[in-house]
């Protein structure tokens, strides 16, 4: 109902009902007009993402656990703690409440599993035909250690560092995409999207000298490595045939005319790390359920600077380009 | 167009020519999934609204103005200095990049008056028809010092204390109305929108013991008071003739079937406080541009718990309940 939006009695259940009964926490219950967390000592991350995905709930996850892994993950490849998330909920008039209820309640969970609190909250709803179904934005703050603050700038990496990927590129971006056009995924293809800070936290525990780290969302491992080199004195080989890609998403990808290098993940990270430690995180990746299919899949470059270059199955080199034109629109 | 918000190149110049453009700083030109911002000591404040105001531009602002006014004064009401805000934003396919350049500069513009950096941002694009033009989350993070952590939850407000509202009552609710409606506002009604982290740091660095404070937005001062005083051992009285409504304000009120006390403003500060302080702050406010207009318009009461009690014109006395039903849909 638009009453649910107005500020007033309606809304103060709804928050009462169903924000606060899920995200339960002395913050969010304060009932304040912003969330008073204590002090901490470190520099603060702060991120925000707005999710549109269609459809809201997918094989692996729906809109919530996708919104609450997405912001967590930005913190977290920026290498920080994350410690709170904020939600944003854009309602279309006569969406079910059960439904929100679902994605709260996946919310909820996701942001419990990673050990952080849903602190802050906002509802508007808005006319049918205004918006579709359900929107959500997440924010996020969390905490760096002085010694992780070249991570989120990139300025430690230089050539011979090597390029990991935790796991399966692509599950995230084929598995959406299919229960959006009612193709019967057999294949039991699930979304990736999850959060890491669990994985991430380990690695960057037991090693110094990672010196960058990047989700692959919207765009891919092609546009995040893309993003990386883009004017900098460096570039970026990567290598088709060590780029662990399933033989479903492949298969998808092949049929919808992707290229599964741009297809986005949603729990996977890219990590460049000094060639000394690549080995040791690698095998720390192995030893955590998140990181089970990691594998080095190229290596920082003295030449071709701003470049990404990929070495081809068939051993050709060709320059790999950012993503140009829309290829899944509403993936996240 | 959709690619714009693909996370490729189209995207990546949006992001470059319009957001960086405009809100140039460090934290936000290093590009990072998080921004990276310095440690402060201090409890962190943190809050999140989803704007999703119908018209965009209206009499005294717009939607940038609003979203980013609304999230400084969340925080500023609790006490904190407003740092860095976050924006995302949610583009209806085809909505002119001219409208969006001139919400991103109405945003830039309102956050460099206030002092604080839009450090992070997020932009997604989705189908003609699928949202209404634009909407904008805002979320933001401030620093409290100890001795304002109270003024969050309200837990220092007690009988005796004295209710200031900073100025005229409905304004941004009146306006926003008349432009949808397509009224001819002669009179030069005005949306009050504005950020009043400044206004409300001078009267907590001269005075202590405020107690509370909230910006009467979405369901206007009724409600903000209903929420304070719901579940306390104390009472609110406002008095009518004290709170000062605008002419203008009254007449539209009455032609729309509205109570002024329920109308939103978005530039206004409702301050509770000891009534050893009421009279210099309320000397303060009047010294500023932006409390030009304020008034005592009640007190806390030791009767009447968890109420809020209207002494009308007339001399008599009613309850005052929180906004039930939506009154006014897409005014923020």
């Amino acid at each position: 109902m638009m009453a649910h939006g107005s500020g007033g009695k309606k809304m103060h259940e709804l928050i009462r009902n169903l924000f606060v009964k899920y995200f339960r926490n002395p913050f969010l219950e304060s009932g304040g007009d912003a969330a008073v967390v204590p002090p901490e000592p470190g520099h603060i991350a702060f991120t925000t993402d707005s999710y549109v995905v269609d459809p809201l709930f997918f094989p692996g996850g729906d809109i919530g656990k996708l919104a609450v892994s997405g912001t967590i993950n930005d913190l977290a490849v920026s290498g920080a703690a994350p410690r709170y998330i904020s939600a944003g909920f854009i309602i279309e008039e006569g969406f079910p409440v059960k439904d929100l209820e679902s994605v709260v309640r996946s919310m909820a969970g996701t942001a419990k599993q990673a050990g952080v609190q849903i602190v802050a909250g906002d509802t508007k709803v808005v006319n049918k035909g205004k918006c579709d179904r359900l929107f959500v934005n997440t924010s996020g703050v969390g905490i760096i250690s002085e010694k992780h603050t070249h991570i989120a700038t990139a300025d430690h990496v230089k050539a011979g560092d090597q390029v990991i990927i935790s796991g399966y590129v692509g599950d995230h971006g084929m598995a959406v995409l299919s229960q959006r056009e009612g193709f019967p995924v057999k294949t039991g293809l699930k979304s990736d999207c999850t959060p890491l800070n669990d994985l991430i936290g380990k690695v960057l525990e037991r090693f110094d000298h990672v010196h960058f780290m990047r989700d692959p969302t919207r765009g891919g491992v092609a546009t995040a490595l893309c993003e990386l080199a883009e004017g900098r004195q460096f570039g970026v080989l990567i290598k088709e045939p060590a780029i662990p890609v399933r033989e479903e998403v492949m298969g998808l990808s092949e049929m919808f005319g992707f290229d599964p290098l741009y297809v986005p993940c949603e729990g996977r990270v890219l990590i460049v790390a000094d060639q000394s430690v690549s080995q040791g995180i690698l095998h720390t990746l192995h030893g955590h359920p998140d990181g089970e299919n990691a594998a080095v899949i190229g290596e920082i470059t003295t030449g071709n600077w701003g470049k990404v270059v990929l070495e081809t199955i068939a051993g050709g080199r060709r320059i790999i380009h950012m993503l140009t034109g829309e290829q899944l629109p509403r993936i996240c």
